[in-house]
């Protein structure tokens, strides 16, 4: 079992994931919300990258519910924003999800050549670690980043899952998120860039939600054919 | 001062340069080429992304010497590879070196809205920390990675140069370099992926003294502005 990270959103471009089980990790907050919906209730997700092609999707499929941010900010005329704590101990009976965020649905859809795309984030990442090992492929791990930029968060994350997968045979940026993982406590997390910026806009409870670590043993799943998400069987 | 580490090469297009010091990183090899070639005697280089772009530039200044590599082998015609064995021990009366490699020239180029570029290695590391910080400047250190992918000795060596401006506020990208390059013994960068290529092509004596640290006070310098760059009157 090959274990490798892409440090950089840009690069994965550069990878070849065909065959290979894509795990894609946005901790401020993509990954972290849509675990949240799902055990809330909400039966799947769709993400997209534009604005535009939730609208489009919402105006032939009415029921359909509208969730994201741009600026980290909830979209006007959405139904949520990207924050677990609209989800977090509601109880919904079922949904389907039109997603679209800045950084983590663009990672999902960037995966798209992946033989399957788990989302993971903090708060699940030992389930989501179980649940590759009983898989036993070769696992790429996709820190969805910040506009582009590698991200300290999702990378210590990645870091954290290949450190629950032992026995792998780590690529270069495997060693590098582990090192990460090894070296940096979580707590300093909050005060990534991300963390800061997120602070500034009031998220702070959002934060301290995203960095609880193993709390739940939902698995998210993509299938990258259909373009929906839901929670696995596992979940 | 800020120091941050840009961790992957695609990267480099969402950072702000401009008004802050370039520090590209390519220890397979071409900034310990470079190195090499500048102390045994080269007056100044010309790096270029293209081989054809060398070929134009000879075509009009038959004197420059050329040098450089495509799939880690000298160019045909060519007068260096991208050896610094090529170089080591030999003693050049001058001579001006237009040079062509896949990852570190491009690199170079890319750093061009920096204020300044400096070219570090590990066997310069310690000499380009001391002169980052006698400079006093904002730094951004660019391992240039590999095919446009994150490279494990690249970015090790900016961590260590970072290490060695204490007292400095590190980015996100920083504090991962700072991570793998504390906890990763600097033994372990001969079996990265470059390093492995570069062993699998005959290239172990290249990479033995690519890996050799803290050995030379000579700090490479690029001028954005006239395209050259030459060893910093420290050097």
């Amino acid at each position: 079992m090959r274990v490798d990270v892409i440090l950089s959103p840009e690069e994965v471009v550069h990878h070849d994931l065909a065959g290979r089980v894509g795990v894609v990790i946005d901790v401020f907050r993509f990954t972290t919300t849509v675990l949240a919906a799902l055990e809330a209730g909400i039966e799947r997700f769709y993400p997209v990258g534009e604005v535009e092609e939730a609208w489009r999707l919402k105006a032939s499929h009415p029921k359909l519910l509208l969730a994201g941010e741009r600026n980290a900010l909830k979209i006007p005329g959405f139904d949520f924003g990207n924050s677990p704590l609209e989800h977090h101990g509601r109880r919904y009976q079922g949904g389907e999800l039109v997603f679209t965020t800045t950084n983590g649905t663009r990672a999902v859809r960037a995966a798209r050549e992946a033989a399957l795309v788990v989302l993971a984030c903090l708060r699940s990442a030992p389930a989501a670690a179980a649940y590759l090992a009983d898989l036993g492929q070769d696992v790429v791990l996709i820190p969805a980043g910040l506009e582009g930029r590698f991200s300290l968060e999702d990378t210590w994350c990645a870091g954290l899952i290949a450190s629950l997968l032992p026995g792998a045979e780590y690529g270069d940026g495997a060693k590098a998120a582990l090192a990460l993982w090894a070296h940096l406590p979580r707590e300093d997390l909050a005060q990534s860039a991300h963390g800061r910026r997120l602070q500034a806009l009031g998220f702070s409870a959002d934060l301290s939600y995203c960095l609880e670590c193993g709390v739940s043993t939902g698995v998210v799943l993509w299938d990258p054919e259909t373009g929906w998400g839901a929670l696995g069987e596992e979940g």
